[in-house]
């Protein structure tokens, strides 16, 4: 276990590979894989290697770049085949939102018309 | 108008005030205002100044941090009362995801139990 993950985090434990997934995109940085109860046709989730929890105060440059995530994004969505009808990226922080794990996560969601924001 | 902007832009024109609204938030590189057609008790927009479009193929350094992303959503959520109970951040790419203009923007929503995620 790197000193950059927590031990009893799920996430932590994909990356790792003690959790075995199908990894959809790799970076320096971030991986991505199938959500496991998908919303819409396509549905990934896009995580930073790093533990980094959204609900703690820490610094702006400790978050994965923007641009390598909507990057992530973009190629998974290639991938997909969603790459030309278009995706959500989302996150959600705190309990009104539905956030269940600690570990920052992007849901990368496309492959039909999406409803409402929330 | 700037070179960062695009004249037809509606949010470019909001960046310059040429179109008033509600800043509720604005550092060097992110103004936020309330949504026109609110979909949830909070909700607010967070635009980059400049116009970046993210259809485009562009250097990933030109978007915000997502860090910055988040620090302003975490300012809001404060600001509106619902950084306890938490808010969704979400971009959405393209035409499922009901993309309508095509300057970069992340949608902020809080103050009620929310939905799924599209």
């Amino acid at each position: 276990m790197s000193k950059d993950q927590k031990e009893d985090c799920i996430f932590c434990q994909i990356v790792n590979g003690k959790i075995p997934v199908d990894l959809v995109y790799e970076s320096d940085d971030l991986i991505a894989f199938p959500d496991i109860n998908p919303k819409a046709p396509v549905h990934i989730v896009i995580i930073p290697k790093r533990h980094i929890d959204p609900n703690e105060d820490i610094s702006g440059t400790d978050y994965p770049m923007t641009g390598d995530v909507l990057k992530a994004a973009k190629n998974i969505a290639s991938k997909k085949g969603v790459a030309e009808s278009g995706f959500r990226l989302l996150a959600n922080v705190g309990a009104d939102a539905g956030q269940e794990i600690d570990h920052l996560h992007f849901h990368l969601l496309g492959g039909r018309r999406l409803g409402d924001l929330g």
